[in-house]
């Protein structure tokens, strides 16, 4: 999918905030530098997450900061690990559809749009509490018993706490490989290599795809042709949030893509004729 | 005041919302032209309220539309008189303070942020029931009491008509010559000549000083060097809004300035120490 007129609204609020890092006497000169290369961006058709990419690689040269977002991506994973920890003092027993909505429900630990801890415990307990808008779980389920591999695609960081009982659930119910596709390198708040080996994946996973450079969703057309050698046959991808759906819904990868994500943008909600922040499993 | 970064987020709405009104097929090539505009004004000191000015001037040309706003405008001044009735329905008597506050909360009034009658209803009715943060009508009173005349610098389409009963009770209680500042022909939501006429504003002003070219706000050191000639010293200006208050907080008019307003966005809100949506009468 190509970039919408109000995807230039996400852009711009993404470029606030990382542009808020620097000292304020920088704001407006960074800001003007900024705006000219989103106005060249707009001319063009492109995937919205590959402009994100390239619009916070610029900002944070600017910054002369590879990781402004490292503390954001820390408090993510303290947040998500309690709020798990609390959800499993109540409950003991999971679905897989259970924990595929609890995996599009951390979708929501995004700075993008909350502050505070409790705002965003309670939202995703309501969104937990819900159930999907789309649900293709039954397709889920069919892949993981048929095909031989997953290439599980990340977003978020805390939002990979819940991704990881989801893969801990598919290791020990399939006999199928799990491989994670990561960042080894940081970019804005996605979740990175060093933080799943950190939350213990490797006891689960069977490998690890590296995103090398680092990249919002995936570029299939330009540095992560290797890609390809990953798309077999007898493999399926999970992805998970909106960059790499919007990535996954342009590019033809010939193997079976399930997004899992919440609909938390009007351009992806509209897409998928779901509401605002709706939950969402569907067979590309 | 000069354009901060969180104006440019607003800059980028009131754009949005403008080049909306084209053809979905132009959208994205006009936002392409107006981001590369926006990035030369954010380069530069500027008023928002003439940033505004320049950008919706720019997009309307784009449009090939002069009045791209005129049947919300339409909307906003049925929706402020059916208000009023009910108000008045209600109660009948009302103190200067109260008219204040009620011309305050009908700049409420903006389709910027509010799309349903219901919902604006209810949030002008919240904020009458409230008081003001910032509360100089003592000073409002004696400019009344003491001067010639006032230079009334008017705002939205909407709120226009909780201005024309605080003129009403000024032109009952005070001998004073009220003239109103408006813009002849339209520009985004703003009050037009044409609107004060049609609701009767003649029947009780002394006088209508035109704003010719139209500017949100106004421009003392551009086009409106004519301004001056009215800034006499048995003269003060009740200014309208934030555009106003941005202009008059720029440039010395030497004459007193009270001003009322809703403080809508963060950036006039943390100027003026108080919470967003707070109402505040100043002089300034």
């Amino acid at each position: 999918m190509n970039m919408e007129i109000d995807c230039i609204n996400c852009q711009l609020q993404q470029i606030i905030r990382t542009i808020k890092i620097a000292e304020e006497s920088r704001w407006m000169e960074i800001m003007s530098d900024a705006l000219n290369l989103l106005s060249e961006f707009a001319k063009q058709k492109n995937v919205p997450a590959a402009v994100s990419t390239y619009m916070q690689k610029y900002i944070c040269k600017r910054l002369k900061c590879k990781d402004p977002y490292y503390h954001i991506r820390e408090k993510s994973n303290i947040i998500a690990n309690n709020l798990l920890s609390e959800i499993k003092k109540e409950r003991t027993a999971f679905s897989i559809e259970d924990l595929c909505l609890l995996s599009a429900a951390g979708n929501l630990i995004d700075f993008a749009v909350i502050d505070s801890l409790d705002d965003c415990k309670s939202r995703i307990m309501k969104i937990f509490s819900n159930r999907f808008f789309i649900n293709d779980i039954c397709k889920l389920d069919k892949f993981l018993r048929q095909k031989k591999s997953v290439l599980y695609f990340t977003d978020n960081s805390g939002e990979i706490v819940f991704d990881k009982i989801l893969i801990e659930y598919i290791k020990s119910h399939y006999t199928i490989k799990v491989y994670m596709v990561i960042n080894v390198n940081p970019i804005f708040n996605d979740a990175t290599k060093q933080e799943i080996i950190e939350l213990g994946f490797e006891d689960y996973i069977d490998g690890i795809i590296e995103k090398n450079p680092e990249f919002l969703g995936f570029d299939l057309d330009g540095c992560h042709n290797y890609f390809k050698n990953y798309f077999a046959k007898d493999s399926f991808i999970v992805s998970k949030g909106m960059a790499n759906y919007e990535c996954f819904s342009t590019y033809d990868v010939n193997i079976p893509v399930i997004e899992i994500l919440l609909a938390k943008c009007p351009v992806i909600a509209n897409r998928l004729e779901v509401p605002i922040n709706a939950p969402v499993v569907k067979l590309l």
